[in-house]
């Protein structure tokens, strides 16, 4: 089986970034000439996730009230206590979103709905130099 | 590596709706003569997920309160005041339970728990047509 | 395509069970000589799920808080009014988890970052055995 693979970079800042990659995913795509296959996304490190959402700015803002309520940035956090780091919050939202998404390619093309972006969100407290791992499998 | 694929069609309502896939999948699958591989399944779309219950009617409504405690259909949305369109919580809601699962299959079996079942959940708020693609790898 | 696979075994206990399973993972891909692959990890079963966080003792305690706040053990499940086994809380949980998780392998090694893990999360309340699928493509 043979895979196409490409690693993306971007940098973050100190607050909840969700950042839309789907301009470059489609153009990885476009590049590797597969017609039918599968695009595996996977964000290394334990206080970001990937998710699809439409990538609006209304959206996304109601989507970082929801996870302000799903782990409160000020909250206790055992994790702080020992650590120091103070990004507890940023742990629990990236275990519950989850690092890895997958994507089915038909014609080309990532099969995704008319208003569904596939982001990346750093949760983390401080700015941070991310690498998103792409697979293609064909 | 050869792919078979197929598209399942579900019409749903303004409701949300948590609809079983799994005897539809386990036919592809058994259709396909694989016998071992694994099994995307993927929803376009930015206000539908997929994951798996126990799908019966106790632990749905459950989980139908669940999601309304994570992001409540009468909450104050950003989206809803760009878009008119009152699903704010929809995408929330998709956006926190993802899109895409994977599934391997074994002796020619989807690999699930004795009361694990694969389930589309659309959150909008209107009936929609949904398609769910599936990707069998062997 | 040439799938490596395995079952992982693991004994659980009543209370939510947050277990690392990257040393047996990483193993998994060292024995396989598998240089550039995708590691597949599915637990069957309602009542567990799959993701990845710092396994250290404070940010655990800290998940298993918010989990408690997602799906609280003590509130009104139908489920259990059906079923009456108590454990309507753990069907919520690992619905909203999910069961399934998608990691890519670079030069032999799972691409985790430095402080992240994967994990077993069993959110059931008694103690189970529980077996993890893992898949590796190459």
């Amino acid at each position: 089986m043979p895979i196409a693979q490409e690693i993306l970079e971007r940098q973050t800042t100190a607050d909840t970034d969700v950042l839309d990659l789907t301009p470059d995913l489609s153009d990885f795509v476009s590049k590797s000439g597969v017609a039918e296959g599968l695009l595996v996304i996977f964000v290394p490190g334990s206080t970001a996730g990937i998710t699809t959402i439409e990538s609006e700015s209304g959206a996304i803002a109601d989507f970082k009230r929801a996870v302000e309520r799903l782990a409160p940035r000020d909250e206790h956090y055992e994790h702080n206590l020992r650590w120091g780091d103070g990004n507890g919050y940023s742990h629990i939202r990236a275990a519950l979103l989850g690092p890895s998404l997958t994507v089915p390619v038909s014609e080309g093309q990532l099969t995704l709905g008319t208003w569904q972006q596939i982001v990346l969100c750093d949760f983390d407290n401080r700015p941070r130099r991310r690498r998103v791992l792409l697979r293609l499998l064909s």
